[in-house]
């Protein structure tokens, strides 16, 4: 019935057919010239996913890969793929496929790119184990990385398409700098004509650069690197960050409450459009569904404590969290709150960066929080100090060389509006989101101390 | 009328009031405290661009910069500015303001951030240099530089909903990589580890393997690194690149037709969406409108230098097109075609990277493109072979070393769908859009091989 035409020279050829003078379909089958886009033929390509029972009886062209082949009799079954969908092809021995060629169906190398014509038709018992279980020609998931990026693609989209609403410009900043952004540890360092430059480790000082040139409200996305030498499951020395940055009127809960519904459009928008492809990946990474409330939780670095205390853990007021602690805290809080996404607000100021807003209240607390998805970090952010007095005092208290972020302290002599921000490890959020458990799944290229190719 | 509290402490101490006593007024004005999210007053502050007659006699809070002040006997005028938006602010000796007050207002230093409150008041003579010319506080428009991003921003935007609403995904690509994309010229090097790597040159690589991965249609924007040691008005040593890589059916014109309308989309959208922004730059670099024909121009190489020889420049048929002789063919295509967006099409072999699809009619020419907007060149693309040993003959024709390029090619191996692409250059889209004349005007923060701050 169909008639099949290899597009590719196969690796291997399929086994000569010895007697041609038979083949009464010789016509009808055969390996395709190289498209050099020598010709535009009208013919119409039909996607995979589009043949349903609406196209009974229809005569359709398509091109897939190769998914599997098998040969049984008169009979060759062969599974065509396209991206996350396939379909079953059956070339049988009759008026319009002969024994020739229904053998070199058989012996198409998988992973084969193929055009195939062929008729849709109704099936007459249902193909359980398809979605599309009503024709020949049906339908059925496979490629969990492809939904998997699918889903981060989504996840880039809707960061965008909010605060874009939101009113936010998106910037562009540069990855090669001259000085290290956020002192001098775990920086790569790059050959700059007869000079050394750095990789960015963070588009901070120039999100606020914007901010002080009153942009009022910017957002980027892009590469972030990181010289550390950790090799775990959550570490890469190449990220894409999602930056944040604000001017607030009063107080930088604005922001913070800003950030938090960012998320909560994102985690709302893959709920809603990709439910395929979140289904997809469950089916081989089983996980429960990702849980949110609105408006956002919120707790305090104190409340946290107060739980984990009452959970056995000993930790010191000003102590930072250790990832175990995080991680129990956040099964602490799923239970009690029923979320999976959280902030935590007022970290103790001795574990913040010295650009980091004291709490004018307490002043061993902060203006920073860390925002979780399945109690693990994926967003850390504070209101910045804005004035160059105090920011040289708090640098001074942390040892900084003043020499060395003189640019960064100067940027704000001309005057500051009060701002807040934070950055979102976009690897991260696919992770947690799906409830995976290597952000190496959710990396198409991943970089670490021991992984450069391909 | 208004009462002003700077919001930091100003540089100069404004100079001392001697007369207290008799200020009437001093609970009106003075120096503010910083703010560290102390409160959440329920203060609306409102926005410059919003006041408008309809505000008229209401009082409101606008926080602005202060962009002149001028003092004049009793009365001190404002402007206070906010992004693209100004307005006037009057500070007059009466009921609310006494001389005190006026004079603290007078030495309020440029730059800094107030708050102001005060009563919208239609004027009654029109202010003709102002768009909002009713209200006394009244708006005006100032700061290019914050227009063009604003615009390029747009142009991300734009270029991100045209393609997601095409079908096609976006992806991240690696920007750290183990061996230069292009061959080894102008790649700058990294220390890794105890190892070096290189910055990509472009994401092409990536883009592809993602195309015989099955994404059938993947975009990414991200920075681009070059080591050229070029000074010119168009070259950076890092910029943004927005590409496309697309499979297609039978002809590669599926693809280029594909980029060419989602640029024309963005043209369109920037030319609805970003009037104010247009016609701001304008004003300062003034400009003829952009123009572009739907579906755009196409010209052939040939056809090309016909027109150019006709014009009497001296060219091969396989020679490349100098930069001078690439602007002479954007004003022969204006005068003639009345467009400054136009495909170049099919350009000599010889001129094109050896992963070029030749041409299968005439072996001189191949299946690529270039798109110019007003006589610069803003994307290269072309159908890459797909073929690995037609990718090998060619690589070895080009003098390519095999080993160097082995993954590369490998990654046909396994079957690929023909395809094609092409990469943009987001500055000098911007550049050209607004008619300005050096790419440096379209990045925050430049990269060339003499600027690497801030």
């Amino acid at each position: 019935m169909p008639s099949a035409n290899a597009s590719r020279k196969s690796q291997e050829k399929p086994r000569e057919i010895m007697d041609a003078a038979e083949d009464y379909a010789k016509e009808r089958y055969g390996i395709c010239s190289m498209i050099q886009s020598q010709e535009k033929p009208d013919r119409v390509l039909v996607w995979v996913k589009d043949l349903t029972v609406q196209k009974a009886d229809e005569v359709v062209w398509v091109r897939g890969r190769v998914h599997t082949s098998r040969a049984k009799g008169k009979q060759c079954f062969l599974v065509l793929r396209q991206q996350q969908f396939n379909v079953q092809a059956l070339v049988a021995v009759g008026d319009h496929a002969s024994k020739q060629m229904v053998k070199f169906a058989a012996n198409i190398n998988k992973e084969s790119i193929v055009d195939v014509e062929g008729v849709v038709r109704k099936v007459n018992q249902k193909i359980g184990s398809c979605t599309q279980q009503d024709v020949e020609l049906h339908v059925q998931k496979t490629s969990t990385s492809q939904a998997v990026f699918r889903l981060q693609s989504g996840i880039c989209h809707l960061f965008r398409e909010t605060l874009i609403n939101k009113g936010f410009v998106e910037i562009q900043t540069p990855k090669i700098i001259s000085a290290a952004s956020e002192g001098g540890a775990n920086v790569f360092t790059v050959s700059y004509f007869k000079n050394n430059a750095y990789l960015a480790q963070s588009p901070q000082l120039y999100k606020q650069m914007c901010i002080c040139a009153d942009f009022e409200k910017v957002f980027c996305i892009g590469p972030v690197f990181r010289a550390e030498d950790s090799n775990t499951h959550r570490h890469l020395t190449e990220f894409v960050g999602l930056d944040i940055e604000m001017a607030f009127n009063y107080h930088y809960h604005e922001v913070m409450e800003e950030i938090a519904d960012t998320l909560v459009q994102i985690f709302k928008g893959l709920q809603e459009r990709f439910q395929t492809e979140i289904q997809m990946v469950n089916k081989q990474f089983p996980c429960e569904p990702f849980k949110f409330l609105e408006p956002t939780l919120r707790l305090e670095y104190c409340e946290a404590l107060a739980m984990l205390r009452e959970a056995g853990v000993e930790m010191g007021d000003e102590d930072d969290l250790s990832t175990p602690n995080e991680k129990l805290l956040g099964r602490l809080v799923k239970e009690k709150y029923d979320t999976d996404f959280y902030i935590l607000d007022k970290y103790p100021l001795a574990v913040r960066p010295f650009y980091t807003m004291p709490d004018p209240r307490n002043p061993k607390q902060s203006n920073s929080y860390d925002m979780f998805m399945r109690g693990e970090e994926i967003l850390s952010g504070a209101q910045r100090i804005h004035d160059p007095q105090l920011l040289t005092e708090r640098a001074l208290h942390h040892g900084i060389d003043l020499e060395k972020i003189k640019a960064y302290i100067d940027s704000f002599r001309f005057g500051a509006p009060p701002h807040a921000g934070g950055g979102i490890g976009l690897e991260r959020v696919t992770m947690l989101f799906l409830g995976l458990h290597n952000v190496r799944q959710t990396s198409m290229f991943p970089r670490d101390p021991k992984r450069l190719t391909p």
